[in-house]
């Protein structure tokens, strides 16, 4: 009987999670975990964070890798604790961000019988986990050590590829659970053993390079070369993280030599950039506004769209693309199937920089400035279309200078520091800012959390995000995003980069009103509120509670200084943005109106594409 | 294509769980719910709660259920929405609460090409779903409309049946989400054809009387009647809702024809009692500490145990049951197989009242009070242990004035009003009052979620039990516990009676310190503050936040006073006992040392058994 063989288990698997490069621990408490949370704390390589609610410590590991790339690992105790991680484990699964999930558990003699804190936690997160493991007890044996060496290589590969997500590994211990030195013989044998095979260097694997198939990029090119009407779309940013930093000089590139107008969504990350890098390619940041123009749409239609990142956001863009007669429509993407219109003509997988680059180089052989098409009436009706756009929206808000929703993203965006980030929160944020703000407002990298896209573990998300980097970060999000995750604010404490969290307070979750079912016929008031989930909570007692400062702004005057304030301010700041509770969705109606009407105008002089 | 199809299906499921007896509909926002949302708004016998966290929605709904053993109906939104469910659907399926699921789902044609809040939905709670169906598009032929009513009869049934727990069904729904009046001749006839179906009783199903096997009793009785030292043990409170109300007289019935001693833990509902009902019965409610003493363990061993409920709490208790030499442990259960001994002799499945009516019928066919035997030196013995531990624990609590987490959950729960509930957290709170609260100091039913027995959840559990009844409720938890849930007191807003939530706060989760690893060599206080989770946050905050009356209070008289005003008060107020950081470890080892020392005396008086 080895004493000792937990400790030194629990040993082998932190240091190999080290070796293999993990750098972030998310450690919730619990008893069961004790081993492998001692063994971390342990392992110098490891920067832990302590995080009370399972549920915000998998969105904060899933924030930061979000933004490293790189899989965090994830320590919880038995029962029901791991279940809390399910909600992240999901958008891990849809948004494609690498997890490591270690779930401490009871040994199989106390289960099945009503012990307490233990649950079947085998394949607990089912089809979401990439791959599950159950380590069982610790064993000792030296084919066993070298065998958990190998998973935990293993784990961490596959966390990332070939479908990034998350990895389940499932730890079993018996009491005691507290490490023990060695003592006897075996004990200093085993002792010694594991040091010689923890000297020993973790086996590495590597990911093959993505490289586009050649037949398809000589079809795109014909396709590319013999188009009249090119259109190139860039999504929320690609789902797999980094990516879209890789590949924005190559976008640009292609958009050039293709004369192709950039339809940029803001969470492409390729609005928000440098005039410089974008020199030469019409970027349309106001698309989600000119293609509410049904004659736009039927009119003005393309016959090429090259389709990066997620599905936009925009519902105009939804009902500009499924009303494409006969454009072709080519999916780039690294992974995942993105296409809800099901109606394109070519998915391309592969590294999207590797494929963009390798189209360019197959249309431009001896690439030239002379070989770029001139911009033709297409761009030009593009062009229009955008300035349009942006001075209908532009007066519009110029009518009046109370806090408009609108006018607070356009504050928040535009105040954002150079080299930034901005996370936006799903439902409401996420599209006003794609409305509202324009791409030369700020150079900010954006982050958001589109793979299933839901309301929750937002503040949790951009805190992880925020915990990575030292560069200031920016969280813009709805009241009832911001109350589902209210307990996260607790584990925005210990940031030390200004964190701005930005809550548009408009009373509750009033995109609901903005929704066909708020105009509804024999619709009655109660009814609506079981969807609206009106509410009269203020913010300010939330940072109170989790002790950070707090500002309520209810106009641009205000929240320009506050903003300033909050950005020169170390960690978190709350800034309650009063808008409104009605009147956004009049205001979105009047300037779609406008612009659908000059939009219309404007597409009747260019006559129908 | 009719167009009301989704608004007939939607209103033939809702109208379908009130025929079944539903009554409870805890609804959280998205849009895909629209039409069931409405639906169920417009059916008068259901009583809709608005929650906007779909975690703390379960936990609501499983708290409801858990006092009213119906199960509630879930109501959400498509995406990540339904996985928050998981936690409450696990504890659900642990603690044998029946809970309804109903997740709003986009249609096949949105699935798998990164649609937005488009998730694999299917099985998403994989085995802790009793079962699931996918409830599909709406189909307006009859056959359908009629199968949908059979599917909702069928989950209800199922949710309580065999194994009480949560079925999950997936419905799925087109745009437009909004409900459509008939207009069309074909729609008039299908809003007709609903009418009639809909008029037609809904389908029952009766589960059998869980009546015990005859033979089973035989062999029982043979081994009661033999018994010489019978013990009866009673844990948590059985797990199937509301099951020891209906046993409880049966059980003081056969103890006090077997003459046996009952070890009744705080939640068990046996401690609690009205003195008259327990008449003649011994109740050691002090047993977590007597048991304590080595030598009570190895020489007062019962050679009967009858065991009732989850396997019992204190860690003496399952000390003493798993050195019992010869004992014959029996185990009733209503459902699970609840031995984490692996040492019972036989497990007795049905109704527990069932079970105890009948081997009080064949012990004692005409049962007279000359046939019960008198309390004999086991009998003795066990009272007078149970005496001296309460002797010691009274005499140190004396010793003191100040607060001590033994003296707050001792004030606490002899304030209950009669006729109130308890709901006790998980960790500390459950184990203090176990070993602290006398018997006599209240009747007042006691709730736990000791399924999974995690720290979660617990004040939207409770407060789902408060929102059933008009009787005082009393949540007793700890600080990890209360900051782990602390956006479910938003939900405890609407609650009408008194809701006192009562935080023993001590600066972080402190069991971690009465466990093992605290004391052991070689670990630093910042390993240690990994397990224990210190934090500096005050409560106060989170009552503001919530709108919720709160008061502090650091000693006793403050406490008295405070439950009394908060007893008075209707709806939720939040009590922040501020307990020290130290000493309770101190205090419990004090005490027992003491107790064992004491009752190690008195078993060798009496010699061993």
């Amino acid at each position: 009987m080895i004493r000792t063989a937990l400790t030194q288990w629990a040993r082998v698997l932190m240091t190999s999670f080290a070796d293999a490069g993990v750098e972030h621990v998310v450690i919730s408490p619990g008893s069961r975990s004790t081993p492998f949370v001692l063994a971390a704390a342990r392992e110098p390589r490891f920067i832990c964070h302590d995080i009370i609610d399972e549920r915000a410590a998998a969105f904060f590991a899933l924030g930061q890798a979000r933004r490293t790339g790189r899989p965090s690992l994830l320590l919880c105790t038995s029962g029901t604790a791991g279940a809390h991680y399910f909600p992240a484990i999901v958008e891990a699964a849809m948004s494609r961000v690498p997890l490591l999930v270690l779930t401490a558990d009871r040994p199989n003699e106390l289960q099945s019988c009503a012990a307490a804190q233990t649950i079947d936690q085998l394949k607990l997160f089912g089809g979401y986990a990439r791959q599950f493991f159950d380590l069982g007890l610790p064993d000792p044996a030296p084919s066993a050590l070298r065998a958990l060496r190998r998973i935990v290589a293993q784990a961490t590969f596959t966390s990332t590829w070939p479908s990034a997500g998350a990895v389940h590994l499932n730890a079993r211990a018996k009491q005691p659970l507290e490490p023990m030195e060695p003592e006897t013989r075996d004990e200093h044998a085993l002792a010694h053993e594991v040091g010689s095979l923890l000297a020993e260097p973790l086996v590495s694997a590597f990911a093959p390079r993505m490289e586009p198939d050649p037949a398809a990029i000589g079809i795109l090119a014909r396709w590319a070369l013999s188009a009249a009407r090119p259109l190139i779309v860039c999504g929320p940013s690609p789902l797999a993280p980094r990516a879209d930093e890789l590949h924005r000089d190559a976008l640009f590139d292609l958009a050039r030599t293709l004369a192709a107008p950039v339809f940029c969504e803001a969470a492409s990350n390729v609005r928000f950039v440098d005039a410089a890098a974008a020199r030469g390619v019409l970027l349309c940041d106001a698309f989600d506004t000119f293609l509410r123009s049904p004659s736009f749409r039927a009119n003005a239609q393309a016959d090429l769209v090259l389709h990066l990142g997620a599905p936009p956001t925009s519902a105009s863009w939804a009902a500009y693309a499924g009303g494409l007669r006969s454009a072709r429509r080519i999916i780039f993407s690294e992974e995942g199937w993105n296409d809800p219109q099901n109606s394109a003509a070519l998915h391309l997988f592969g590294s999207t920089r590797a494929s963009l680059e390798a189209l360019h180089r197959a249309m431009a052989p001896a690439p030239a400035p002379a070989r770029e098409k001139p911009p033709g009436a297409w761009q030009e009706l593009l062009c229009r279309a955008n300035d349009i756009a942006w001075s209908i929206i532009d007066e519009d808000l110029a009518r009046t200078t109370t806090m408009t929703e609108a006018a607070a993203v356009r504050a928040i965006v535009g105040a954002l520091p150079i080299g930034s980030h901005l996370f936006l929160g799903n439902s409401l944020p996420i599209r006003e800012v794609d409305t509202f703000c324009k791409g030369s407002h700020a150079t900010a990298r954006v982050l958001s959390q589109r793979g299933a896209s839901g309301i929750d573990g937002l503040i949790a998300g951009a805190a992880g995000a925020a915990s990575v980097g030292d560069s200031p970060m920016t969280l813009l999000l709805g009241d009832i995003s911001f109350l589902h995750d209210v307990s996260s604010l607790l584990i925005a404490r210990p940031l030390r980069a200004s964190f701005v969290i930005a809550v548009l307070n408009n009373g509750g979750g009033r995109i609901f009103e903005q929704l066909p079912v708020a105009s509804w016929p024999g619709i009655e008031r109660a009814e609506l509120a079981h969807l609206t989930t009106p509410h009269d909570r203020s913010t300010e007692h939330a940072a109170h509670l989790y002790g950070h400062p707090f500002e309520r702004v209810a106009s641009l005057p205000e929240l320009s200084d506050a903003l300033a304030r909050a950005h020169a301010r170390p960690g978190c700041t709350l800034l309650e943005v009063v808008v409104p509770p009605h009147g956004a969705h009049e205001q979105h109606s009047r300037i779609w109106e406008t612009a659908s009407a000059a939009v219309g105008r404007l597409v009747e002089r260019f006559g129908p594409f």
